[in-house]
């Protein structure tokens, strides 16, 4: 194994992985270095995996130093009998996992119930949110509101952009025809405390607010239709939620007349969870979550954007001129390695599959390079099919990690050609006052010691 | 809209739903019959949908008969403060939703620990079954492993099998490469009582033990390639099991070569869960759900089948001579209509989506075509992108019910040429006293009630 490749060359993507022997010499030359390596380095990569390492690591001990783990007893499990089936008739994850979840970032925000909780991205693996662990954020709090009061109303914002105003209940919404389709849905405020170089510790709180499920719904445009919309009038739609923030947003007719955005009931084969909309929430695939409108209760169409307090002061980039830029709400093309990340610790040199995310707003994902080096060499990481439309996308890149400090990047390319940016070219237009659309490259720093912390290198 | 088409004809597969106005007529002709209609019927139909009818109606009460379900009044949440974030950390379904529960059919087995939930198929949308809701099948009782104590030995049944037998920790394999692919997974004794013309109520009790994930580890091929494996004289490997039943079952080498068969430790992108088998369970793409072995502890090499107690007496097939087959372990191509189906109530005429799950473990589904009248007449359904290889597919069809009594069906097409065959086949070849392996073709009679029920046509 020849690594690293010549200077600023890309290699092809791997067909497949680092083979057998491969992996097998790599191995094996760590631990003729220091015995047992895999297990610990791997318990440390646990360990750092959980927002809280020290307790989850606690919660999955190693055996104890000098033991030999590789010795086989007859445990309990293989004599007795088990628990019996259906339990509780809804199951939930090992109660050795009960340190992956979602957190609140301390101190970030005043309330809890206008307040983001982050998705536990260094534990996850492919590219399904489990929807107990999607991240949220609210502005006003979480309702469990009751499916059969809920209501929808369409309605013109003038005579004549309408046919027909319309009030459907949800049984209506959920008798008319429906599709199913997996998307990302990112928060246009993710990563942002990033722009100040506020150097978030873990990927937990850095990209955290990403998350992707498959959605069930009933085209928009569908609706529209029953409504007899007319399409060349009525280029806006404004969204309102019915929680107490009564959010709106305007959606461009542009994006629902191609049938992608959904009126949304399904997440994950079952219905919305209450914290993410639950019964009804406007699903807008590539455009930052404020605009996947929760607990939707109306849509209006109109003839220009409205420009609602959430759109005029909220999720806008303030520009170093002191102007602020509105309406940016398409998700650029952006990625970040999962594994390493900041807060996990490798205890020892050999073999690791570095893994993290893709995604863009424009489309599908048509690469991702990745460089230890800080940049200065990059090497094309496999990417896991299927490869969607405004999906998440997971790639892999095998690393035989030889104790020197490295400097872990990923930079994924979209299929419409835009590539990500680095923190250098984003903050010459845009300085460092902004708070939200933040898809720079991040950079982990892996010390010598093996721990990984979260660094700006531009 | 004309309907149906002339008999025997298949109809090309409609490239977008049924227009506006189609539905828009359907439903206001319906309307002027009886009022309300829509409301009513979808809300018996979601009362049908829960294993638990009544119950399931009761928490999702409509208005009032004769109260207009289309007045707006401003709820308490548009007015008040919600729920804050992280209230547990682990989210949890709607308490509208407690009714969605997998469930034990009761009589069908004598202990709770040697059973089975049946996954609540007729209240799911899309193909990701949320891992809360997958199927349950123990044949010793489930638990709750500690992953640090677990361990994966891989050995020969003889000298030069494999160069070196090895034991893996937990944090070993999850160090190694891993991919993450989307596979359904069915027990072979899934629709087993309608050999015998027992007619199950429901569709979770006919077609339950059936879900789909998202699985991620590592192809065992790999870690074969690890310890040295002859591919040549080893042509079986034996997973076994760490439960107390100690499941055990052969696994051709030919499904392992090209690297489908996973060592899977995520699914739907957390751990695995504890009634799946968490830490560790064998994926087998494409074969029933008793070889995805679970708490898989061993793999061993061989040069033969092994025969094992639970291949040899059980998830045979008992043939109409007395013999039984051995060893036919790939699920073929079968589907399912879930919407409307067995229990559910069909209160009105008008427009209905027929929806449904295809499958098959040869590859991917190439087309269904959905029957309303026993046979006679079949359309071809709309099949939700992505088709993936070995998973299920959601397909649905317009369909406006005249009022008339229907039998409703679908037929699944493989990319191999597999046809799903009719009962009156299946019969003529395996008779009616098998348990394993039915992929019939399934009949739900709409009476001119509305009233759907489970029926054998031939």
């Amino acid at each position: 194994m020849t690594y690293p490749p010549p200077a600023g060359r890309l290699r092809k993507a791997p067909e497949s992985f680092l083979d057998a022997e491969g992996i097998r010499t790599a191995w094996s030359e760590a631990k003729a270095g220091r015995r047992g390596f895999m297990r610990r380095s791997f318990a440390a990569a646990l360990a750092g995996a959980g927002a809280a390492p020290l307790a989850r690591a606690q919660s999955n001990p190693v055996p104890p130093e000098g033991g030999d783990p590789h010795i086989l007893n007859l445990p309990t499990h293989s004599t007795a009998l088990g628990q019996p089936v259906v339990t509780d008739g809804y199951g939930k994850p090992s109660r050795f996992e009960r340190n992956v979840q979602r957190r609140q970032s301390p101190g970030l925000t005043q309330t809890a119930q206008a307040s983001v909780s982050f998705a536990p991205l260094q534990s996850m693996f492919g590219i399904i949110t489990p929807s107990g662990l999607h991240f949220e954020r609210h502005h006003q709090g979480w309702w469990d509101i009751d499916p059969s009061k809920h209501r929808l109303m369409v309605n013109g914002s003038e005579p004549g952009l309408l046919k027909q105003d319309m009030v459907f209940t949800m049984d209506e919404l959920m008798r008319l025809p429906s599709v199913s389709r997996f998307h990302f849905i990112e928060c246009g405020a993710n990563t942002g405390m990033e722009w100040g170089n506020v150097a978030v510790p873990t990927v937990q709180y850095t990209h955290g607010m990403l998350s992707c499920s498959e959605f069930t719904g009933v085209p928009l445009k569908l609706v529209l239709d029953l409504c007899g919309a007319n399409y060349k009038k009525g280029r806006f739609v404004l969204a309102e939620g019915a929680d107490g923030s009564s959010m709106t947003r305007t959606i461009p007719m542009e994006l629902i007349e191609n049938g992608e955005v959904l009126l949304a009931y399904g997440q994950n084969g079952e219905m919305l969870r209450p914290e993410n909309g639950y019964p009804l929430r406007l699903v807008v695939p590539g455009v930052q979550g404020v605009s996947w409108i929760k607990y939707l209760r109306r849509i209006e169409v109109g003839d220009k954007p409205y420009g609602s307090k959430d759109e005029a002061i909220h999720y806008i980039d303030l520009m170093p001129d002191g102007l602020h830029r509105q309406y940016a709400s398409i998700q650029e093309v952006k990625s970040v390695v999962t594994t390493p990340s900041g807060g996990q610790v490798l205890l020892d040199q050999g073999y690791y599959s570095i893994s993290g995310l893709a995604w863009t707003g424009r489309g599908k994902i048509r690469q991702v390079d990745v460089t230890v080096d800080g940049g200065r060499n990059w090497k094309r990481a496999r990417l896991q099919t299927p490869v969607l439309d405004k999906c998440l996308t997971r790639f892999t890149l095998d690393w035989v990690w030889d104790g020197k400090p490295a400097l872990i990047q990923s930079r994924a390319t979209d299929d419409t050609g835009h590539v990500q940016v680095t923190y250098e070219a984003a903050r010459k237009v845009r300085g460092r006052r902004s708070i939200y659309h933040n898809n720079a490259i991040q950079t982990w720093l892996v010390s010598e010691s093996g721990e990984v912390r979260n660094v700006q290198i531009s």
